[in-house]
């Protein structure tokens, strides 16, 4: 078997060529109105760096976080285009544009979330085939929840967000049955301190450019305008908050958590998403980046560790981050559509809540559609990230001992 | 008091509480007209990557920095937003716009170059006291340069850099008087190898960032154009100067000071401030940052072991990197004000020098206003920084002991 590990990616390249054959049957440029759509670059950093060096805390697992999310992310980029067009073909065609690229860049933060959850626990190989399946999985719940639900989730808390981290935490449960408890196997399942501070800065990246990817799917500037400001002061809530609670939890000396610090801070980004573009006033924006930052940590104090007890790993604690978070900023779009009017939106009602403008739907019913784009997503990504974890522990897939997990050491040359 | 420990940033927790109920009865979305100011997301980066990261030259205290840097400005954004629109309220009513939360990354730098003069010698409840005065009284200093006076000072040399600078340096003349001298006291007082390297990511995403921020405030196309290639250039001259003199003030073998070129090269950005909006000519601009190279070098060689030896600490050289530079492009100020003809300016005279275009304010008194606003700002920022020192000394504030500073111990759970 040794001998043949070096072709272990070889069946990938015959996946990017089909790719290839895709965009040369399907593809073409689409119109260039949207060109100067906000933003994509912004988008594009957090995806990339951001995420890439977030994940760059375990001492000996820098190089696979950075390459691994590189790798996964232009790999789901291309697989995204198709599929997210999949559902909005003409003739047969897909027609991209700038917004497109947008579009795809925000799917692949659900397979990096993902990724988030088995952080050096899953093989490159398992980890390759978890984002081509969920990428499509995705793609068709991001079309139920944006086009069938038609429900405000401006900001993707509920249909990237939730369903990345529940994914993930499926494919966890999947994985839970096989683990051997061997002495020292999570001996490097923890930061450095340089680790710790390479991973400052895929956090402060993802925390900068959040009131970016929150509004830049946002139509008009009045809309765009709330979104930017609700989530910056979310965030800023939410940072403030994280430094207290994170003291407080701490119960030898007050100390602050490098973990909070560089996770729980962008709660208030995630808590924020689906309502930011909506007329929630600054002053409740802050109040909900405070409850963000509070439900946060004390994920990362009580919960992650309860989970981890019964055998269900989230190494970048993903839960307390995107998951719960996410359906907190859900349950907030269930309550600020039901009581979301015209006198209080005017024209732009219909922008933010597509069917109510035209009193084909009353707010109730609009409410009712966000429960339903949660619950979907809720259980479609906890479902399929359970049986696509259970199908990636087959030996095809290269599961990894015990010994192998959060170390370089099997896919990289070091120095 | 050990177990009360975990409590000491809860009076904070009120304090954020205080900040979302006055945010909640005061503020209120404004209009969108300035969706697309420019410099926002470019300042955003300075402030959080930035000054962040420039500040881990420390070898142990890399957490505290990037930490305190981003709950301190988490912080000021927030109060700021207060502070800076309590004198433009209308209705009692503060209107946000995208353009505010420019204009509270701005104030926030203030804060953070205080946090320079006095890093790894403040506790953290020390520098939120601090943060939270001097943010109400620089919002005061910049509503008098700015409005009273209307001194140009498009990239806040004076009313940011000078007044952050000086503020902190009134903050550690306060300190200075219980200095003990203990042996080994500054063992952790200098970088390491990897520090230095990640302190020159703040610095570069500084020095590449900096005309955003020296420009953002500009209200013409031309007027932007001309912030944008003066601070560049400047800039540039800058960096190339202090390389040379680096060299040439190293008495052994010529060699490169990573301060100096982590910090004198920023310097060109701070000199040309205050008047790169004006028409100085682009030959002007690089004078402007040679003699800026010059003097933030020499300032480091020099003048900061001499204030060390007065007792005046000044961990990352602000006085040389904001103080003297920002004072020197104040002099500017007042030099070009008196030079300035709506024959050299035309319609943008008013722009840049409110009151002069409709003759109600001769060269001349524009140059004693730019006076009055250098000397003001000196003033009011070393002055209100004594005092805030001094109050900063009651036990209430928990003072470190001289073998808790540059240490990350002390505040950080450490791997």
């Amino acid at each position: 078997m040794e001998k043949m590990a070096r072709y272990k990616y070889t069946p990938l390249m015959v996946f990017q060529i089909i790719l290839m054959v895709l965009f040369l049957v399907f593809v073409k440029y689409g119109g260039s109105d949207d060109v100067d759509i906000k933003g994509y670059e912004d988008t594009h950093v957090m995806i990339f760096i951001g995420f890439g060096f977030l994940m760059t805390f375990l001492k000996k697992y820098c190089y696979s976080a950075l390459g691994f999310n590189w790798f996964l992310a232009a790999l789901v980029i291309q697989w995204a285009l198709l599929c997210q067009s999949f559902y909005h073909m003409k003739d047969n065609t897909i027609y991209l544009t700038k917004k497109s690229l947008l579009e795809a860049d925000v799917m692949s933060a659900t397979v990096l979330i993902t990724f988030g959850a088995v952080l050096g626990v899953a093989s490159g190989t398992q980890l390759l085939f978890i984002s081509i399946v969920e990428t499509a999985v995705a793609c068709l719940n991001l079309y139920l929840v944006g086009d069938v639900f038609k429900a405000a989730d401006v900001g993707g808390s509920i249909a990237i967000h939730t369903f990345g981290a529940y994914f993930g935490l499926g494919v966890s449960s999947a994985f839970r049955a096989k683990k051997v408890e061997a002495p020292g196997a999570t001996r490097l399942d923890g930061p450095s301190y340089n680790s710790d501070v390479t991973a400052m800065i895929g956090s402060i990246f993802l925390w900068i450019y959040w009131p970016s990817f929150n509004s830049a799917l946002t139509v008009s500037p009045a809309e765009y305008q709330r979104a930017v400001i609700n989530t910056y002061l979310s965030l800023a809530a939410a940072t403030v908050t994280a430094f207290i609670v994170s003291s407080m939890v701490n119960h030898q000396k007050g100390k602050f958590d490098m973990v909070h610090v560089q996770n729980s801070t962008l709660a208030g980004g995630v808590a924020i998403g689906s309502v930011c573009n909506l007329f929630i006033s600054p002053g409740i924006a802050i109040a909900i980046g405070i409850g963000a930052g509070v439900l946060s940590v004390f994920g990362y104090r009580f919960l992650t560790p309860a989970l981890e007890k019964i055998g269900v790993q989230d190494t970048c604690g993903v839960n307390n981050l995107h998951g719960m978070p996410g359906v907190y900023s859900g349950i907030l779009s269930i309550i600020f559509a039901a009581l979301a009017t015209s006198a209080n939106y005017g024209t732009e009602l219909g922008n933010i809540f597509g069917a109510m403008e035209d009193g084909s739907r009353s707010a109730g019913t609009q409410a009712l559609y966000q429960l339903a784009a949660l619950g979907v997503t809720l259980v479609l990504s906890y479902g399929t990230g359970f049986i696509t974890g259970l199908l990636a522990k087959l030996p095809l897939f290269e599961p990894l001992k015990e010994s192998e997990r959060y170390d370089d050491e099997l896919n990289w040359e070091l120095p």
